[in-house]
């Protein structure tokens, strides 16, 4: 399941992401807002997607830049955030530190831009090795 | 205070770092690796950092990408980490975020590049405002 929560600056990437996803068959669970308040809060969102992850979940959250998500996010002992701006960061996180959660931020990136970082995220895969060492270190 | 740490990828930026800001009169703590390890893991130096970091001191921890940092970093409940890949990013974090860890990717930016955004992150001041309350939502 993918998880998607944003705040008032992610609102709209986030409903678009949602969508997107719906169509390629992805099951969804959007933990909102499902409506517009320009004055909310990320963590308000952002700590119940995680709250609900499982281990099997990938997370996507979108506020302005990403990183207030990402601060939440990597909170979470279940939980390795990364804040990618391109696809080979997302390539990257998922390969190297087998990220589960995607955070983008809309004031930064171009909707087409998230989308290509999206699937790049959902493609790759972690690549063992070494990587569990350092990630069981975390 | 500015404290250090990387691992091997990071290793050579760190180091640079480190000159550029002693020659700026900074007072710095490396956290090492003092040697390069073509192996050696990021936690392993992020850890020791995070934990020698008081409310009034700065990190910057380098590694291939910046996410395995940023990652650890984030684990840390006085911490709030941002990686950044140009100078924007550096400038959101520290006005929303009040962000207090760069995590820089040396297989992802320039060594020009770093500095840019180590000049950004030491020159940009926290908000306050509704950033205040969205930080104790954290």
């Amino acid at each position: 399941m993918i998880i998607l929560s944003c705040d008032h600056a992610g609102f709209d990437y986030k409903n678009k992401i949602k969508n997107y996803l719906i169509k390629l068959n992805y099951e969804v669970s959007d933990m909102g807002p499902t409506k517009y308040e320009s004055d909310d809060d990320y963590p308000d969102f952002v700590h119940p997607a995680c709250k609900k992850m499982s281990d099997k979940d990938i997370g996507i959250f979108v506020c302005g830049s990403g990183i207030g998500a990402n601060v939440v996010a990597n909170r979470y002992h279940h939980i390795r955030a990364v804040n990618a701006v391109n696809t080979e960061m997302a390539r990257l996180a998922r390969k190297d530190e087998d990220a589960n959660v995607l955070c983008l931020g809309a004031r930064l990136i171009s909707y087409q831009c998230a989308l290509s970082i999206i699937k790049t995220f959902l493609k790759s895969r972690f690549e063992g090795g070494r990587h569990v060492r350092r990630i069981n270190k975390i």
